[in-house]
């Protein structure tokens, strides 16, 4: 795995279970996957990553920063890259995914290309006044997104997506009008084996995910149905092997459009760790080794995972222990072994069971511990 | 934790959960948990486990045999010992934990100390013809427990527990008419905190457990009321930090007789890590770091475990994932990284659900994959 963050420690329990091993090529000491750290590297140098390659049967990632030439080198070496380059190049640019998301015909917000301050505003004056800007690459957790009103909100994008070695075109897309935000998870084998867990509800606060619940409730059904569909058909559509995660938004008329994809295991789906027969991290694992796909089903009718975002102000997440496992036993808490610091995910916290404001109010309240 | 087996491997991905650094003294290089391997050492020795100890600020066992003299040692450095050498002698010695059971009016089999041939023969004498001779050291699995009809059966371990340094004694118990043999585990905290999981069935084959039904069938109320309140008896009455296994008969005229202890997480307790809130693992570790316990409720009705007993005959258990995995999706498969051996404990296979038929089946089909 290259990639040495919380994602890649969260795969480190289900790599031991199943007696995979797990080796990590990590950006630096002491990542959060220190313990299954093979080696530290910069994951931009070919030699570096071909040489950590040799060690294994399989690459994959903890992140989609991976650049293409350095995945080409793998894949040319006859190493299985999973997902491959040209699955990924759709999570590295904004706009490719875009473009290959409306050829397959899959629901997405009205978008277009804007090379320049001009066609932005065009496209402003035609969507009502307001626009979402995007960065094709390097943006995450809201990074790299900006609701605008005019093309000089975001003058300085311009320049800085020509200097990138891209296009120098940036990604507009019209301001959804959404009731609440989705995610949907798969798990696709290089054989084309699929398999999707609940659609879930994602909460964001300052576009950074606070909250999931597992399933959204009052998606049964047709929602469930399309949500599913949708996924499948980009995993199939783009290649993908691995978790992927789509993002997507509820409109207020009842529509389903995708706003975002990660081909990794994702926030959306920690809940699975604790709620479901397989959780993702154990599913990207078999996905990516080409082993039969594990049952998705729930252990309870609702799984609410809350992030620790931030942590206290002072000290370790390990002094909250004694309060939050006292007054919340049936909470589970995972710690990503990070030093705290205003912003940064650093744990969550699931509940489950089968009352969903009861869950709802478990989840929240144990995570409260954790943040002053 | 000293010892490097399968149980001190599967408390590294709970360790990993919590943030908790889990640092192993290993018997061997490439052991089970190699991976948290702190270093390779005798855990005979006092001052290779004190130098261990200096690394750690609680040291926890994933096994019984640590000499008393080692434990001593440690608690007189100041090294929290959990469970400490009080308790563990009588895990490490049968006839002293009878004694003591006795002591506390806890329902055991007839029993007696036996020094010499003839008092042996007087106790078969008097007990049906029969009885159970076991070494009060040493034994698991089976392992230095015979059924005899003659002293002369066992005067070889007449010989042997004179030179063990003991008292030359060996431990005889009635042959218990039983019906089932049954399981109740507990953890406890330092501070006298014990939480309980449901009374389990357990299967033995030739001494050594085959399959685990949690619950237990047929046990709610009486049975299971009595079972947790043995086994917290136990925990409470020899003070012992950690989970604690009780072995239990339920003989032919409903009564329960503790049969073994185990002062650590225990086969019989692996359900737990996918069938409760909280696995014996993350418990363990919860009760050594004298932190709040976990919620010991299950998921589903029934959790069905399932060893995996010698693996296949040529290969590995992986060689057999695919045919497993794509007949039992929902099976969890563990797997402890060990050589396959006729007899050896390789895996483990967990089904859970809500029809018990249907919950053995699985469970049982999964693990049979892996053995020829």
């Amino acid at each position: 795995m290259i990639g040495g963050g919380q994602l890649a420690r969260m795969m480190v329990p289900a790599a031991i279970e199943l007696g995979v091993d797990l080796r990590v090529l990590a950006e630096a000491e002491g990542m959060a996957a220190a313990i299954a750290a093979e080696r530290v590297g910069d994951y931009t140098d070919t030699a570096t990553v071909l040489d950590f390659a040799k060690t294994v049967d399989v690459v994959t990632f903890d992140h989609e920063h991976v650049p293409q030439d350095v995945l080409r080198a793998l894949v040319d070496a006859g190493v299985p890259v999973r997902p491959g380059p040209d699955a990924l190049r759709y999570a590295q640019d904004k706009l490719l995914m875009r473009e290959r998301l409306s050829e397959l015909g899959l629901p997405v917000p009205d978008w277009a290309r804007v090379l320049v301050p001009a066609e932005l505003d065009a496209f402003i004056a035609e969507h009502g006044g307001a626009a979402v800007v995007k960065t094709p690459r390097g943006g995450y957790d809201g990074k790299g997104v900006r609701v605008v009103r005019s093309a000089a909100e975001v003058s300085e994008w311009f320049t800085a997506a020509a200097e990138d070695g891209g296009s120098g075109a940036l990604l507009v897309e019209e301001l959804v009008d959404f009731r609440r935000e989705l995610a949907q998870l798969v798990a696709r084998r290089p054989s084309g084996e699929v398999a999707a867990w609940p659609l879930v509800e994602t909460v964001q606060v300052g576009g950074v995910c606070s909250e999931v619940i597992a399933p959204a409730p009052k998606s049964a059904g047709r929602l469930a149905d399309v949500a599913a569909d949708v996924a499948v058909a980009i995993a199939d559509g783009l290649g993908v092997t691995g978790v992927l995660a789509v993002e997507l938004f509820e409109t207020v008329d009842d529509r389903v459009l995708v706003n975002e994809l990660a081909m990794r295991p994702h926030n959306s789906g920690h809940w699975s760790m604790d709620g479901a027969t397989t959780g993702q991290f154990e599913q990207h694992l078999r996905a990516v080794l080409d082993l039969p796909l594990g049952g998705t089903g729930t252990h309870h009718a609702w799984s609410v995972m809350v992030n620790i975002l931030g942590g206290p102000e002072e000290g370790q997440l390990v002094d909250r222990y004694p309060e939050a496992m006292a007054n919340h036993p049936t909470a589970k808490v995972h710690n990503y072994g990070k030093e705290p610091r205003p912003g940064r995910k650093v744990g969550h916290v699931t509940a489950v069971g089968d009352d969903l404001d009861e869950v709802v109010y478990e989840a929240r309240s144990a995570a409260a511990v954790f943040q002053d």
